[in-house]
């Protein structure tokens, strides 16, 4: 491609919200361009990337016996009410009415578009286990869109469904899915790290996000020590350190309180004892029929809203009680009682069980309550794993919790029988000619992330370094200074020898430009090899080859140049 | 690939509303399934026809330089708007709205977001001319939705959109692409015609269709006979032949009318001359300001309603009036009258001009005008070419309009200046220094009804016959009888040599299905090689090929095999 023909505009200049890397070289060197917040074009040399991409996936996609498709974009609402992913989804989905009055959602995910295909179809034991994916544009309606391609509201992914006979036959597929994506991300040049993750509202039991470590990125996880143990903070399981373990149950007392003790810090001073010592409420309510949710922990925890969620069975439904839902209750804000509030659920983690004569539960203007006891003085509807993991918790096997920070660049999940259950007619014919529900699980990778994760890990302050394995081009030529007819022969004649070659090549053969300037595109850009044709080099008939990210230029000859790029 | 694990499922049955035939066989063949009306799933086999097609257009595109990229589906509204398209599109136009309130299109075709994107650039004249182009979904909230692939509401668009320096520049590039395309439906396989067409709300002042004859098609057009002019029929221009030509002015007169005459042909018996010397007034309404229009023509024509529309400057405004906008008008249906009606807009075909001594024009209810000449006895605001052509009219060359019919399955527009002069900002810096807007074309290929154009080209009663261009795979392995271990070697042994020799291959390994099942799956998928393996051909050490379409089958050596797929 000659560059002085192809639509790549580069900028000197960038915006001051582009404080993320990848964000601000990708506009930079002109491979997206904003349209709305969120919502990007791909230029002609992003989309090249992006569907390198997409052919190393569909590459090992396939050779895991994966079927590619296509599923519609607007997906029937009934569908989605069908598994009562309407609500689940909460503002996330889209939806959109016809002139008929049908109502759709706009593809985020397609479960039920997969379901709802196959299940128009008989379906025998003999056809299981079989896979099928797409890459398609989802739509996701975030609140914040952020970081160039790190959060958008519009993206490719590439999603596959599997559908099996049994639990067993799925998992084998999903430990094979597993290395498929690791090897995808290796070939891809990034290091993952699979972490176990929660379903949110995708359903189903457990799940794995592929992230790839930064600093920028916004999953949160902790590995063990041991290296035994990976898991985001929404589902990361820690050993408790329960009060006063093992002490006997003393008798309750109601004590004056000073008037200046009012926070947790005051607390502490107060008593002299250590955080897990008192008793802490949180109130959430629920959205979508407005209960109270009140969450009791130990001092030392903070509560965990995915877990909370995920024991009441209300994904994605809780928000922050407001002062005005405390006030209702006759209370306010440090001031809620572990019991009492009628008509409010109390969710307790699992600490007080062991916990032992707790400060706190019932603290009025000028009152106390101390020597607490779970059983004795209150119990709460559902005791469960509702904390957050902090760095230095234990993992259940002992090992030292050490915290991430990445970008999520897949995810695989367990279905299960989720769907199936949901979806009539969901379902195959058995050996023993009973129809069964078939067993379920669903991969996903978000192509303009990775694009994204792959910058922010190959760059320098120069601008982009593309892997070989998804970069724009193969090759840069750059033709410099007073372009002679004997200059620009030589600079054509080796880029008909390269395509021949089956080089991909972008030639600058742009006019007027400095030396300067055209290196500085080129670093911006990032293609792997740069090859500079000057009145210099051709003197010496050889050509100055220099490696993106490398600091030396080398002079070789054709041939040698032909093998170092194809090597 | 192994059919026993392909998600390829054929039906012996079908819907009878599949009267065409394409929707009929790609939806037994197991190529595609409804979701609901006019929205499809691409199974794997039809995703990689669709995929063969996408590929070879984009060969031809690249070729002639434009470059691929790729815009968001949903379109900010206000772009829609700079361009008053939201009102021209009518309800077609899919919108939805984000949470935080911002309106979007769902693209239906992407002038204003390329324009967008480009203008957000400094674009000098040395830049130009370029053209850019996406494979993208697009929506169209039709009203009906018919046959399988031919009218649906959503679907892949080849859409690109070149900007040139000036008129002369594009109309290289325009004449360049009508060539692509024909080059690329040849390619498929298909004859096309291309046909002079209407721009509609795409706007500009011309364009082409590219058709594929076909009886069940829903474009109807008119070619000469000398082959010089071929026009769809919405702008087919055509000879007037004017009543009365050269005959002397006669004077008005008002006479009784028997009770009996009513409709046109009352009459044409009454006065026992032809169609042409009646007048006929035909009323609509615009949808947006509610404007009443009457159109005024001859006895022997039909209004044009698009001509009507693009006279009078209204795209896709005009309805036909009803009872209730005759009688607001004091009027009825058969005694609308030529002039007189206030408030109404007359807008008269140019055979009016010539036309002599006409009958009609204010008819009441027991008498009627005769020898009504226009500019004596009434003139309309506007007299314009707003009348259908028909078979048997002649060209303005004097050569007989035969009528056609088929399959639109691409278009090239002249945009002109219509979208830079509407969008603020939409200009390059010329040489001279000043900033210009570019004058622009844009070109469209359907996908999915060029696949269904392909299969309504190419079938018989058994299914469907793919060319070898776009065919899902090259060979189909029909592997028959009781699978004995050697029969079983020989099949696999073939498969393998057949892949590493970049033979795609479908390999028929099922078990349990009689020959006469196999043959049946195999006609009707349509791959072009089809190549048996039985006891009885293994014995003779050959293999037993036959092409699809063809009656004979061969028995042939490997070697001759290969030859044969290959060439």
């Amino acid at each position: 491609m000659r560059q002085s023909k192809y639509f790549l505009k580069t900028s000197k200049t960038f915006s001051e919200e582009d404080k993320i890397t990848s964000a601000r070289l990708l506009k930079q060197a002109g491979f997206i361009q904003e349209s709305v917040a969120g919502r990007y074009y791909f230029l002609p040399i992003g989309h090249k990337v992006q569907q390198r991409i997409v052919s190393l996936i569909k590459d090992e996609m396939d050779s895991v016996g994966a079927q590619e498709m296509i599923v519609p974009t607007l997906h029937p609402l009934e569908l989605w009410k069908e598994t009562n992913r309407t609500s689940t989804t909460g503002f996330e989905l889209m939806r959109v009415k016809d002139r008929r009055g049908s109502e759709f959602a706009l593809g985020g995910t397609a479960e039920e578009m997969f379901v709802d295909l196959v299940r128009k179809y008989q379906i025998s034991y003999k056809d299981l286990p079989f896979q099928l994916y797409q890459f398609s544009n989802k739509f996701r309606d975030e609140l914040r869109a952020r970081g160039g391609l790190l959060r958008v509201r519009e993206f490719i992914m590439k999603d596959s469904y599997s559908f099996h006979r049994d639990e067993e036959d799925f998992k084998k597929t999903y430990e094979e899915m597993k290395s498929t994506y690791s090897r995808i991300f290796e070939r891809l040049g990034l290091k993952t790290i699979a972490v176990e993750a929660d379903n949110g509202y995708i359903g189903g039991e457990y799940s794995h996000e592929f992230i790839v470590e930064s600093e920028i990125g916004e999953s949160r996880y902790f590995v063990s020590d041991d290296g035994e143990y990976a898991a985001h903070e929404d589902v990361a399981k820690f050993k408790r350190s329960p009060a006063n373990l093992g002490e006997e149950v003393k008798e309750l007392e109601i004590i004056e309180q000073p008037e200046w003790v009012q926070t947790m810090d005051d607390n502490l001073k107060h008593y002299g004892k250590p955080k897990n010592n008192f008793l802490k409420n949180v109130v959430y309510k629920n959205s979508n029929n407005g209960e109270i949710i009140i969450a009791v922990v130990t001092g030392d925890l903070e509560v965990n809203k995915t877990k909370l969620e995920n024991v009441l069975g209300a994904v994605g439904q809780l928000v922050p009680a407001e002062d005005g839902d405390l006030s209702a209750m006759g209370t306010k804000s440090g001031y809620v009682h572990c019991w009492g509030h009628k008509g409010a659920r109390y969710i307790g983690d699992i600490v007080l069980k062991d916990s032992r004569n707790l400060i706190g539960g019932q603290k009025e203007e000028k009152t106390d309550s101390v020597n607490v006891n779970y059983g004795r003085d209150f119990t709460c509807e559902i005791l469960g794993d509702i904390s957050m993991a902090k760095p230095g918790d234990l993992s259940e096997n002992g090992s030292e919790l050490k915290e991430g920070r990445g970008i999520e660049v897949g995810n695989t999940f367990q279905l299960g029988f989720h769907y199936t259950k949901l979806m009539k007619g969901a379902s195959y014919r058995d050996e023993d000619g009973v129809e069964k529900p078939y067993y379920m699980g669903c991969y996903g990778i978000g192509i303009g992330r990775t694009m994204a994760a792959l910058v922010e890990r190959f760059n320098d302050e120069k601008g982009i370094i593309w892997p070989r394995s998804v970069s724009p081009f193969d090759a840069h030529i750059i033709l410099l200074g007073n372009i002679t007819p004997d200059l620009k022969n030589a600079a054509e004649g080796l880029y008909t020898t390269l395509r021949s070659n089956k080089v991909d090549v972008l030639f600058d053969d742009r006019d007027g430009l400095s030396a300067g300037e055209k290196f500085s595109d080129a670093d911006l850009i990032g293609i792997p090899f740069r090859i500079v044709i000057s009145a210099k080099t051709l003197a010496g008939g050889k050509f100055e080859v220099k490696i993106r990210g490398e600091k030396e230029a080398n002079l070789v000859t054709e041939d040698e140049l032909l093998e170092l790029i194809k090597k």
